[in-house]
């Protein structure tokens, strides 16, 4: 980290890369993104250093937090929440290379997940390719998520499991 | 990923929003960082890609690594160490809406965590909201802290648990 | 983040800070991405949010995927598939200070950590360091690898341990 400084001057740009995305109405983009060929539903935030994949579709009234990737395949329906440094995969064995050439997406077999309306992904949880997780469910922080969430149930843990006593939430 | 380049010019500009810090003698911020609404000790050492809220108080000496996120309610002390991803958790129960609008802090209790002096929080690591982490105490890296952690204690795993044989880190 | 736009204009420059890099032909680097005294081989694809560290050395046609850090100490070989998130450690005990000053490069055991030639590390693992990774081994999303894997083998969870019946990886 070389380009270290002492109490720099502060650059207030708002540094955003937006490409062919379609954006709904009042929709928050907080500096540091990449987003290119999604969709964001209206009134959803995104925080910084977040990346968003082209195919990968965001509802309205989600929020995003910040350091978090949304890959091809992901579908978020409205009033999501995910957390900060949430990892979302569409891969079940990636690689670098086929046949010693890099991979394209005509190599490998997108896995597609859903998010339901109204549930919750916590920070640092990491998304398997291929899961549903259901409706106002909640996936506790940290949690490593590899099979589908019912609605309303809490997971938590690596792999996640439901919660002993966790009731659906309400909301 | 768009915005690809090929071996592409070399941008020398130290992109930094900084937005309210209160910032003590030779802090050292990297680029690509977000800092707003908070405190910040001096000598501390701020990465590239962190994003510290409005509300978060880090102390003297301290060393704040790449990709991590400090969010309100977080007091973190002189001379600790976090590594790189490291979240903070506020919120017991995070949830996009409420009652069809987005969330505002009106809308969820603020959780309180403190890492006590000369604490490291290990790479990966989640640390939930409302812990305490003791003076000392280590956090093994990818290590998810849901509870109090002991002072000069060392923990980890999922959720984080003392180390068999652990003793007080010598420092 | 209060740094927020609504459906601000786009800002198409790419931001990249590379400074003493070694490049390869061909190297693919996206935006917000921050290299230093590294060295990349040909045809490598380095994502968005990613810093690699002075002595970390990549090898050709690697995928390094958004929001990792490979830092000093690390090697990987070619056509290595590094996922979303991935943090790499090189120091056993990291502590912010010796006595009150600042930890320099002086002050601890830099741990050396090896990626064999077509190996993944899915996304949001964490590597501890000094471990080796054997050529063609895939590491679970997720999962924090503390000892080697074996060459062809899966591993997941944390700490990472083989599956049962995962056989060596085609490929």
């Amino acid at each position: 980290m070389d380009d270290a400084a002492t109490n720099a001057p502060v650059n207030e740009a708002p540094y955003r890369l937006l490409d062919e995305v379609d954006l709904g109405e009042g929709v928050a983009i907080y500096s540091f993104t990449n987003l290119y060929g999604c969709r964001i539903g209206a009134g959803t935030r995104i925080g910084t250093f977040v990346e968003v994949q082209r195919g990968a579709s965001i509802g309205a009234a989600c929020k995003i937090q910040s350091h978090s990737f949304i890959c091809d395949g992901v579908t978020i329906e409205d009033e999501v929440f995910v957390g900060h440094g949430v990892m979302f995969v569409n891969d079940k064995r990636p690689r670098a290379t086929a046949g010693g050439e890099l991979q394209t997406e005509e190599d490998w077999e997108l896995l597609e997940t859903v998010v339901e309306r109204g549930a919750t992904v916590g920070s640092g949880a990491t998304i398997l390719g291929g899961v549903r997780i259901g409706a106002g469910a909640m996936v506790g922080a940290g949690a490593v998520v590899s099979r589908d969430v019912e609605p309303g149930a809490t997971v938590a843990g690596v792999p996640a499991r439901p919660l002993r006593g966790s009731a659906p939430a309400l909301q």
